[in-house]
């Protein structure tokens, strides 16, 4: 045995984020969230020639990005449909045979293109993609276990718990506590490095799912878990369920978009309003953890003007008792002195 | 083109039902199931050597059953573990070499057997898996659809829904009620002839199976939906609302077990009270149908004396204000009477 010996390649940091021929800002997504959460991690952007974003990071080729230490390029960018257009087909090829791995966080697997799958097989490169899930998850049991758990919880699906997640993590982090990011979706995946894509598991092991990328921790730190949907989504409630039961939550932060018309792609669902989606929450978490109890709530304001912002998050406090805060524009400092005084000890 | 032509293949009645070596009554619950409630599907049984169980049926051989006119052998018998003992895999060879199609309530895909597999190929033979979902169910959207729809619900997994629902179509069909069964479970799917594995499915597409299985209907009849789970079991409850969220069920019959010591399988939770249960399915039903009720209660007391039986049948009814019944020995005539009064236009 050698200390020499290469490890197995595998996807990881340092990152090549490609933003390929990206229309607009919310097409890469995914590749923003490992900008502003991982910066370490991101040595560089590929742009194609119609990009219309950027990143503000440095343009590099594949080869170029090999040379200055990438080891992975990150895919989140899709066609309508979550289909992978031809051109990125070619440049993910491309990267490949310039000696990167690949990660993606598309609906359609990366080895459903064969041309991609042969360069990866002919390269001995790795594909990722975050979407797919690990196959020995067991099915939830319930147990209590060691370390304390933050879940965000919200009255929608696309409300900010993602964002809202990090930004707990980080505030935690900055007060020297222990917290990791636990992530249940696909860019919060490429964003930890690690997770599981909660709504692609078979749904007899969705409480199993949570139970498994949040075990028991016993260094007095936090596991903050990225909520998925909402109790109030006829379409997804399931799994914002089992996530509840199978995260065990001491905590819960509810997270809102404001003056959202409707739940999200059903225009005949009202969005329930904070108080009872908080109640509900409650009563379903105690279930599997009767000591629960909320700590804040998270406002996505980013369509209000700041006094707007301002008198939601006061009306949203006056309402629950609870500090309110938009993550983005005024951080989650509030929330987390708030989970500190209820969990002192 | 001619009226005469060949039919393509496809697993249906009539069954032979493979009991095998089978051990006890319990190994043979998916036959038993067909035996009671499609007794005109099923010609025969087919028994091992050391079989220990018997549905008081002819006792075939794949040949005499197929030339009896039987189109499918039904396996629902498994090894500890969902895997299939080797005997069984040279039977279900054989009854495939004698004509038969396969169907099979258990986990393992029949294909998964190279013996099997090659035996369909070779003589185009049909393997059905009611494990296995269709792959075009859309995610749930929540809209209001045509016809009736009553679901099963329970304080805990394996307390009766599937009989139940089934004695509920039985009790409608006799009064002249069109009323079908919609299948949620392997067992279920095996005596209905199709249905949805819903706790098979992606977990995105828990409510979109229900309503899958559930379809606009206008010929004033019921659509008698099977339950799964518990909203009270943390293992599972994810599949329980998604059905519920999907069903839209215009009326419930919650099923229970009394004297049950915990929840299946989780010693440290406790099953909880009938009144507790129905609220909590009532207030997560109206989320997408407002105007849900209760229409009785189905309890199993297969592990009490009559006298105990009858008690708590009285005690359930007193609590809760509904008819309650133990189908088995009972029926659930008095709980269609109250479907009856309470959707009497």
């Amino acid at each position: 045995m050698t200390t020499n010996a290469p490890s197995a390649p595998s996807w990881g940091p340092p990152y090549l984020l490609y933003l390929g021929d990206a229309h607009d800002d919310l097409a890469i997504k995914t590749a923003r969230g490992l900008a502003v959460w991982r910066p370490q991690w991101c040595l560089g952007q590929f742009r194609g020639p119609a990009c219309k974003s950027s990143l503000d990071l440095p343009d590099l080729s594949f080869a170029a990005a090999r040379e200055a230490g990438a080891n992975t390029m990150v895919v989140g960018i899709a066609n309508a449909g979550g289909v992978m257009a031809p051109q990125t087909v070619r440049d993910v090829v491309a990267a490949i045979e310039a000696g990167l791995n690949i990660a993606s966080g598309l609906h359609q697997r990366l080895d459903a293109h064969p041309a991609i799958a042969e360069a990866a097989a002919r390269t001995g490169r790795v594909l990722f993609d975050a979407r797919r899930f690990p196959h020995d998850i067991p099915v939830g049991k319930g147990l209590r276990r060691s370390g304390r758990r933050l879940l965000t919880v919200g009255t929608d699906c696309s409300v900010g718990k993602m964002y809202t997640t990090l930004a707990l993590e980080h505030e935690l982090r900055k007060r020297g506590i222990s917290a990791d990011f636990r992530a249940t979706g696909q860019t919060g995946i490429l964003i930890a490095g690690s997770g599981v894509p909660i709504d692609a598991l078979i749904a007899d092991f969705i409480s199993g799912g949570a139970e498994w990328v949040s075990p028991a921790r016993h260094d007095g730190g936090w596991d903050l878990i990225e909520g998925q949907g909402s109790l109030f989504h006829p379409s997804y409630a399931g799994v914002s369920l089992g996530l509840l039961h199978g995260s065990q939550p001491d905590a819960l932060v509810l997270c809102h978009e404001p003056q959202r018309p409707h739940m999200r792609g059903l225009p005949h669902y009202a969005v329930p309003d904070l108080k009872t989606c908080l109640e509900t929450n409650l009563q379903s978490a105690r279930l599997t953890q009767p000591d629960v109890i909320p700590v804040g709530i998270a406002l996505n304001t980013s369509k209000l003007t700041v006094k707007a912002a301002a008198d939601a998050c006061k009306a949203a406090e006056d309402a629950l008792g609870l500090p309110c805060q938009d993550p983005v524009t005024m951080g989650v400092g509030r929330i987390v002195d708030k989970l500190f005084s209820c969990f002192a000890s």
